[in-house]
């Protein structure tokens, strides 16, 4: 897979690197470490952006230190494989859900979940989860201690 | 869980709400929505990064534009139970991996994982994560396609 | 955790120890081994059981010299998770049953039962338990020894 | 299977029956309910407690309101069938576990734990239990809420 | 659990031994054995059979050499758990069924099957059992050899 | 799979017939419903057990009025595939085996196992088949009730 | 199992041996290494294709390099046994399943799929064939690494 | 994905189409259904060849007709990952594995196996493949009837 088939280059890529370590990294000072002006760094932003390469900022906080110490994630078992698409469209609205993929292996649909505590996640379970129809059983596995939590490494030596 | 409870004050809670939705804008901006100075919001950022609330940014990109087309989560168990420091340590050294929990449930260790390709998965797997002594066998999930991606929402109606 | 949040001091933590190694200890047993009156020992325990600490006593027998040979562990699967509550009244009448939990992992329900023989748990699961609108299956570990039953330790160094 | 093969009349059923519903009866208010006099009960539970029928009693505390939020399930396995008795006597040194149980099944043992949060079970599973050596994996079960918690009911109708 | 609670003497179990060793044994061989009268043996069969305590005699057949070439074991899930009376009765019309169990575990039902071959299994599977109104699924262990099958050793020093 | 491959003609299949139905019915009531003098009956019999096609008889007892109240299968899994043939040596010597079966699917090894009562079944688990070196761990299925117990019927119209 | 009953003799073997190892090779050059005349291998070759032994020829390609990147392996459950026709007739339009199987064990079908990439599975999977009434979910395994790709060797000894 | 990425025309593709639905098609047949010469023909399917994209042809044999009754797959677990290498040399040295993957999911190997009978596979399974050390158990799914079998069909309308 070749970078440059997507139109990318070099600067471009410098730039990635840049804010994939450090999001908040200003325009001027990537400016600066690229050797370019700051207006160029916005026309390259600008042109990612528009390529949907780059599709915004996360702020990362510890979650646990507001108050939400429950990270976990659910595999969910349909009734029916069909039922799929409606089942998403309810799980979109519950906030809880960080992330919602469609996945090989045995659940027809894998999630994770971010909430407070055990009180908390059991609600979420019962009432907001498992009332969904269509969903016949979830099998939750609760994160005790998460040891990694970075980006992927951007692999420029491959392009 | 009153949010007070960690010493954070309305205005505090409302600077994170804007930078969770968009970590990106300017302090300068933060300032005017919440009515104080730009030097108020530096003190509050501070603060709030000393006391570990705020751990940094993270620029969300499309892995795929960027040829990085599989994601997966590997459930990972180990030949016994006492391999667990051993075969943590081996793994933070493995770059395709960006998260890796240690949860309740079946597997041993839990990871997500981002790679180029299916021949970049098999490597991955067949060199880097089933070469490490201590690994007994892993459970590989390929998300066919992610459904919802996005942060926790804050709940402030809750202090 | 400090358990004073909760409102108990020393001499309620040490009435607590005291009752939980043997819950038949007189209350001027009590007061003698905590330096007070039997008055300050009814008034700390009916503290205890106003703010429901304390929520009664429990004779431990030996439910196989009572003819109740058989201790067993069945994991539910219901037909689809919202048939929980449902499921949950019926299983409330079936005397056996001493635990009912709602648990994370594969199961919708777990619960642990206690009666006399293979024949007796036979009947159990097939009149009482499977025969209730909403169980799709059930799986049955039958304990064929317990060699750990004891109470939680309070661990008062941790206050 | 009858009760009275076992020694036991009608009145030490009906004692252990007052007993079973609530442990602290005192012995006269036994005795009057019985129509007998203090000293039978005395001799009678005597009796039942050289037998080993009663074997003690138990308060029953609210685990929450003390500080003890997680009560789970762990099912355990061996790297072999034989490190059966090693690991028994280590598990037993560990204070958490108030059940441990022998099962039918997939699981070599089957404990239940009572702990205060996801951090104490987290370090109560990688460093007192999964660090015995014989373990090979463990399975948690989380038990999110516990909707029945009661004694036996003793079936005075059977005998 | 003592022998001559069911009314067995020792001349009794002395004829089990025998017959459950070699099911043909003559009568007056038994006993000649037992130094009693062929009566005697008479008498006590009749007994023996009016109890319940001997339901029969079966010959052991080479299956194999009878063109009898598969023995599988299959685990039965039903739709759910309420089907279990109709389905037992579909499956008591199924001939090749010869065995048929209500067990603990993962499966509703557990059966043992003796077929011809695997086009023979094929069709038992698709049109006999699969066919069955309220069966789920089924899984299939094919015994590819047995090594041993044998009676039960009667342990008389038992007694 | 036509019978008589094997060189058994209608008689032969006749008298198999009549003696799995009752392998107590007398060689001359044999020959009698056969046409046939006695003496062709033993002819016959003596050829199909020197074919092997007859390998014994055995008496059916309700192991249950025999105090032997326990029918269970044990699924075995081994340490390693290559401990197989230690493994089976070890387990021909233990006497409830009454089946023994190198199948398909998880199990290394399935058993059927009679014992008299729940306390037996842990006693043998315990002591006589997972003391076995090679066995990594067992799963084991009680046999709650048995409601078919038969013979495989020999379909004669298919030769 | 003797390959002359099927009325093959060691010229037919000869020949099926060489095409196995070969399907292109000329009808001469089978005729000069068997030592018969190609009028013969023309006989030979018509009469296993009216019998039915050989079936046709298939072109071996390398699937990737034709832009078919993903093989993968799909356990189908069904919502129940009897829907197997239904699913298996809209199973059969699915032009990217290969393979179809009804095998022992957990899945109900077993299919081998050969598509693009993995939006080209996840939209198989989704559209085609979760979509298919009856199938209430899959298990996909997707093979990262063929290494073997053989025929079966024709064991002409064993004849 | 587009196919002419890898240098091939319609001609080509065209040629390809044609082999895949019957690999004995004659050069000059081919030639005159692409109006082109035969010489054109044997030009593109040595470049083909030499591409790597045409690997060879196979014939389609009737395996049952031949004696090969059995045809199944092995899941295999290894004794742990590493041991992979060493277990696909030998795996490769027998002749009954017909295909081998390296997959997602639970195994850490996949095999296809045609064997003759269940006799030849239980000999395949203990001394074959369970004989080898590194492999800790596996888990065989036999195809009772395969319902598909095909070629995957060129899409030459995706081009």
């Amino acid at each position: 897979m070749n970078l440059k088939v997507n139109g990318l280059d070099d600067l471009d890529l410098q730039i990635l690197d840049i804010l994939i370590k450090d999001s908040r990294t200003p325009f001027l000072e990537i400016a600066r470490q690229c050797h370019v002006s700051g207006g160029t760094i916005h026309v390259r932003m600008k042109k990612m952006e528009d390529m949907g390469i780059i599709k915004g900022t996360k702020l990362i906080v510890d979650n646990s230190k507001l108050g939400y110490d429950v990270c976990c994630f659910i595999g969910i078992y349909l009734d029916k494989a069909r039922s799929y698409n409606f089942v998403l469209d309810q799980l979109k609205l519950v906030k809880e859900i960080v992330e919602l993929h469609y996945t090989t292996g045995q659940y027809s649909i894998f999630v994770k979940v971010i909430c407070k505590n055990i009180a908390d996640l059991q609600n979420l379970l019962m009432n907001k989860i498992q009332s969904v129809e269509g969903i016949q059983r979830t099998d939750t596995f609760i994160s005790l201690v998460q040891s990694i939590d970075r980006n992927m490494e951007l692999n420029i030596l491959d392009k």
